[in-house]
């Protein structure tokens, strides 16, 4: 599979499916308990936003969730943890099926997370920054009691803000770095996170979370590029001028929220590494994948209590991990 | 050029050209003041062992040394950092032509270190282990005044045993990680290297060096090695438990050699990266040089004085770096 193009940067493509999925069905799809399936891997920061939500949020049973395995092919995102190497629910070996049953024609990315309509086997949406806001704005009948406001309408233009910055020169600046096909394209990413980071460190020394006092969608789209930067971004992609576990204010918060229900417990090293030392054979041709890091120092305390806030606001931690979802013990510390 | 085999382990050729220039010259090679030229490259931990101890015995008028470029070809480190592309005193473009000047039908590793004789052009000896003990034991008239004894006889056996599992755990380690064809080679290798440097560790808490309580050959072997673990091998060799810096001892016990004359101002980290990132073109295919990691930390107190010990025994410690030889600034945190 090709992720680098020689003498190139790299360009992510985030042409989406955005049909909505919302309380008022505007695009033709209501939000119904269990008529939906989202598709996620454990490996990808970008569907591991929708896992931590939903578990936030308490939309396990609302919103059943089919997990692929963290090895695709060419084509498509496989179901090959499943008995029988297919989902159970929607019966497809691959992803892809359920993009060409939306469009024959879909030629574009077959990306997770991807929310698939049960009853017609078709992708509704694999828009990645919707995905999460309307898990937080339009499901909320289905939320848990106590779930926390994650998008809160007075903290939105600065989580918006935030969230603009921390795609270009971190969620997305690490593939920049990873897949570029020339040293300057490289530079200029290495240069753009890392001065990001530093500025992102100023910003948490006084403060648990990004914005205002408890967790938001913004801290969610952090860490899910911070919990995978020294297993895969440090070393694969290059981006190596620290590991997480040396930019102390950094790590602290990560662990933080590693550490907090919702955000460690979905988190698969295992997958997260044999997806990307396996996937990109463009950068790592031999398929040789690392045994470490160690990750045994996200248990570590991290003292951030010290800070105040409340990290769920006015609601509360979610409960236990939904039977039948738990990472395998030995892909994770937490086991 | 192909490092990695396919579905097989690494293994290095040892197979060097055993010829020995000694003060009695048995093997045809007297030692002589300006008769050989050290041929090296920054970038080589195997031929850094001999740039260091030439220079903490004071050999660098009696024993000259040519520096090749970082990037070697298919076939040849070559002389390209020098005018004309040319290495002024052999006047040759690549150490090749020095080694099939001793043998027409030579078609073994070029490697460095390469010891050559100037009048007839022929490489005498790049036999690694065997050149820096010749070079504390035979080259002694041309030692300077206070050079330390890095292989002492009493201490010889200790020393070999060092060396013995420091080879095959540490030092030739790394290279079976990098190169393995096989997970199961690469994690063999890489268990037997994070083992050893936990056991040199423990070692290391309460013994300022590791034979005796001086300098001796054994720390320059183990130094040539930690020296490169954050530059390269952690990342491009995916030796990646800890970063030499996230394991406290032997971090602490390198940047003490590193501060120490004779050491650290030895080493080219650019060169270092160029060579390992450009050159192994099967495990990096991109031809991308990571920016990093931040260097400044080399520079930053080790605390080991606390531990005793005499860095140069009953000697001194190296002058200034010898003219023309210094590492550029910018390619090393001491400039």
């Amino acid at each position: 599979m090709s992720y680098v193009s020689p003498g190139k940067g790299y360009s992510r493509d985030s042409r989406y499916l955005t049909t909505r999925i919302t309380a008022d069905g505007r695009d033709g799809y209501r939000v119904e308990p269990g008529r939906y399936r989202l598709v996620v891997s454990r490996a990808c920061p970008w569907a591991s936003r929708a896992v931590i939500v939903r578990r936030l949020l308490g939309l396990e049973e609302a919103l059943p969730m089919a997990v692929a395995g963290p090895v695709h092919d060419e084509r498509s995102w496989t179901f090959d943890l499943d008995p029988g190497r297919r989902d159970p629910v929607l019966g497809i070996e691959r992803l892809r099926d359920a993009y060409l049953a939306r469009d024959p024609g879909y030629d574009r990315g077959i990306t997770v997370p991807a929310v698939v309509d049960v009853p017609s086997g078709k992708v509704v949406t694999n828009d990645v920054p919707r995905i999460t806001l309307d898990m937080a704005l339009e499901w909320t009948p289905y939320h848990r009691p106590g779930a926390p406001a994650l998008y809160p309408p007075a903290l939105r233009p600065e989580i918006d803000a935030v969230n603009e910055v921390v795609y270009r020169d971190v969620n997305n600046a690490v593939y920049e770095a990873g897949f570029a096909g020339t040293q300057e394209a490289y530079a200029d990413a290495y240069a753009r996170l890392f001065a990001r980071l530093d500025r992102l460190s100023a910003r948490l020394e006084r403060s648990r979370y990004l914005v205002g006092d408890g967790i938001t969608e913004a801290d969610v789209r952090l860490f899910t590029t911070l919990v995978r930067f020294d297993a895969v971004y440090h070393g694969h992609f290059k981006c190596n001028r620290q590991k997480l576990a040396e930019m102390p204010v950094l790590w602290a918060y990560a662990r933080d929220l590693f550490q907090t229900p919702g955000f460690g417990d979905t988190v698969d090293f295992e997958h997260i590494k044999r997806h990307y030392y396996l996937v990109h054979d463009d950068i790592n041709p031999t398929g040789i994948v690392p045994a470490g890091p160690d990750t045994a120092g996200w248990l570590a305390p991290h003292g951030r209590e010290a800070l105040g806030g409340r990290p769920f606001g006015d609601g509360t931690a979610p409960g236990p991990v939904a039977p039948g979802e738990a990472v395998p013990a030995g892909h994770t510390p937490l086991a």
